[in-house]
């Protein structure tokens, strides 16, 4: 590769011309501005960003952290597209690091990316991971002392709150069964994934408290907890397939029912499908309620209900708060970005 | 930050001497090394990853150039994870770059990540990209000149096809359509989404080359062109809109049919909507075949037969080519790694 030697050797200058040529800084005769512009051209030379970035010390970039795997969200996928198509209007590159869940992950990777001279660095904190509430309370602890600024995505960091960025999964759960409710329905069941993932944890929270709210006792045996893979471990399943099966096992105990509501879209497809074949009739004797909003949904006969997670408004806010702390300007106000989640009424719910 | 030159004057040894200690290279007394340990552990210090860089005129970085909102493609989002993974086993970081569409943006993108040191780039074209041709032509014209290797993904170069990733979409777009022929079905029709899609342009390619190799004429009235937005441009549609739209297009036509392919899944579930609205039978007035095989196909009645892209085998492949540029082994062979899609058939389709 063409060195900026090879450049002042080839105009015949010294190379401290060549920098201030090709920085533009300091003065040059334009004669001697020429040769070496001639020189780079014909050489082809391609100034070296990483010794640029040194003598900056910063290198332009944030980094990103994100769980392996993780691309398959589509509310992570928008979260990437977002923070690069900010951090690049602001002249900015991300570095993506993708991390496996092991012990002591999250600062060895944040201060990883903090050697790599990134300007800030966003981490993901996945909901499935076995760390999760670790990788919290050491974050929230260390904050300060990191030289740059350090987001945590999808967690609250009780001491930092404009340090993080997080779902109120609790309050969005709770909306379809407050619907239900509101409409005449008591007996509501609920079909989770599984409760491993805190997403799951904080629904099942938010359904049981709007019971709670309405005076509505908790009943154990209307929760199901789908298994993500087959029973002896070997296969996994897919999320409709967990619905279908969590569905099968609700109707085969003995409990009575008006209305479903489901973790995800996914398995309030594989419960309609098991409610029809069981000879029910969903709206009429069954309502069912998704989650996430899924196109497909208008798709099914009755089209299924669902929930619009506030994806927009909270990756908006993160990449508010992601450049206030670059920018050192004020903290974006969470609730001014209207972080809640919104109703979806199909043809699967109807008044009692 | 600490520096270098704050633990050699904390340990009071020189700077070269705090280097030999930290890179393990060259000789120091142990009471040296045990001094300079101490400082740099006193002062938290961390070595300078762009210095190292710099040094050694690598970054130990994969560049990997996407179209920006290239996430949420599950494919796409495969391949992400898979060069993540074995990026990082191999010990090597990726850089993710999102770009826009625009002219000349294939060569300036790869010089910027070449100029960030990167080993090797990975190039994704997108099928949708109004630039796609001419990055072929420009990327298999230049590739010998780049410094590192550049790998193009989702294209063929003619002049260098172990730089490249492909999909033989014509291939597996004919395989739904021969399966039919050969149950009898001579009047297929086809619902295509935009043909700005490459794409989509050469899966209906596919279908033609199928319907001429069994004798069948190609009859412009069976081919739908759905649109991605509504009339007036405004509202952009989601996909199973598309098919639900286009397959009402084939019905008011006054043309026969006994079977449909589809150039995607959602296309085929917003079909099947549409035909049944109609009062038709799925399989025995109309066979219906998707593309991608998503899991939710089994949900529907009937469930909805399909297509497997080859993914992972594309990926694996897109892998051990990368690995075989940078580690100068002899290249993968693309046959050998079993590149092909398979069928899944479903209640769908039925003999004639």
């Amino acid at each position: 590769m063409t060195t900026i030697l090879d450049v002042s050797r080839r105009a015949g200058v010294a190379k401290s011309t060549v920098s201030r040529v090709l920085s533009g800084r300091g003065y040059t005769s334009e004669k001697t501005r020429d040769a070496v512009l001639k020189a780079a051209q014909e050489l082809n030379y391609r100034p070296n960003v990483l010794a640029r970035n040194l003598a900056r010390q910063t290198s332009d970039t944030i980094g990103l952290i994100l769980p392996a795997g993780a691309n398959v969200s589509r509310y992570l996928a928008s979260l990437i597209d977002e923070i690069h198509k900010s951090a690049h209007a602001a002249g900015k590159d991300v570095i993506m690091r993708h991390i496996e869940d092991l012990p002591g992950q999250a600062l060895s990777s944040i201060y990883d990316l903090i050697d790599h001279r990134c300007e800030a660095v966003l981490y993901y904190n996945a909901s499935s991971s076995a760390h999760y509430e670790e990788t919290i309370a050491v974050i929230d602890e260390e904050i300060e002392k990191f030289p740059v600024p350090v987001m945590l995505l999808n967690s609250y960091l009780p001491k930092h709150p404009n340090y993080c960025v997080w779902y109120e999964h609790e309050k969005y759960a709770a909306k379809p069964v407050e619907y239900l409710i509101e409409k005449g329905h008591r007996q509501i069941a609920y079909l989770s994934c599984s409760l491993v993932q805190r997403t799951a944890q904080a629904r099942q929270i938010g359904y049981q408290q709007a019971l709670s709210q309405a005076g509505i006792d908790y009943d154990p045996q209307r929760f199901i907890e789908g298994l993500p893979v087959s029973e002896d471990g070997s296969v996994p399943r897919d999320m409709c397939e967990v619905g279908y099966l969590a569905c099968k096992e609700l109707l085969a105990r003995d409990v009575s029912f008006t209305a479903i509501c489901c973790v995800n879209d996914h398995l309030a497809i594989g419960a309609l499908k098991a409610l029809q074949e069981h000879g029910l009739n969903v709206p009429n004797d069954v309502a069912l309620f998704g989650f996430d909003d899924s196109p497909v949904l208008n798709y099914f006969t009755p089209s299924i209900s669902s929930v619009i997670l506030p994806s927009a408004e909270l990756i908006s806010y993160a990449v508010a708060l992601c450049f206030a702390h670059l920018n050192k300007t004020p903290f974006p106000d969470y609730q001014q970005h209207h972080i809640d989640a919104q109703l979806v009424i199909r043809d699967s719910v109807t008044n009692r």
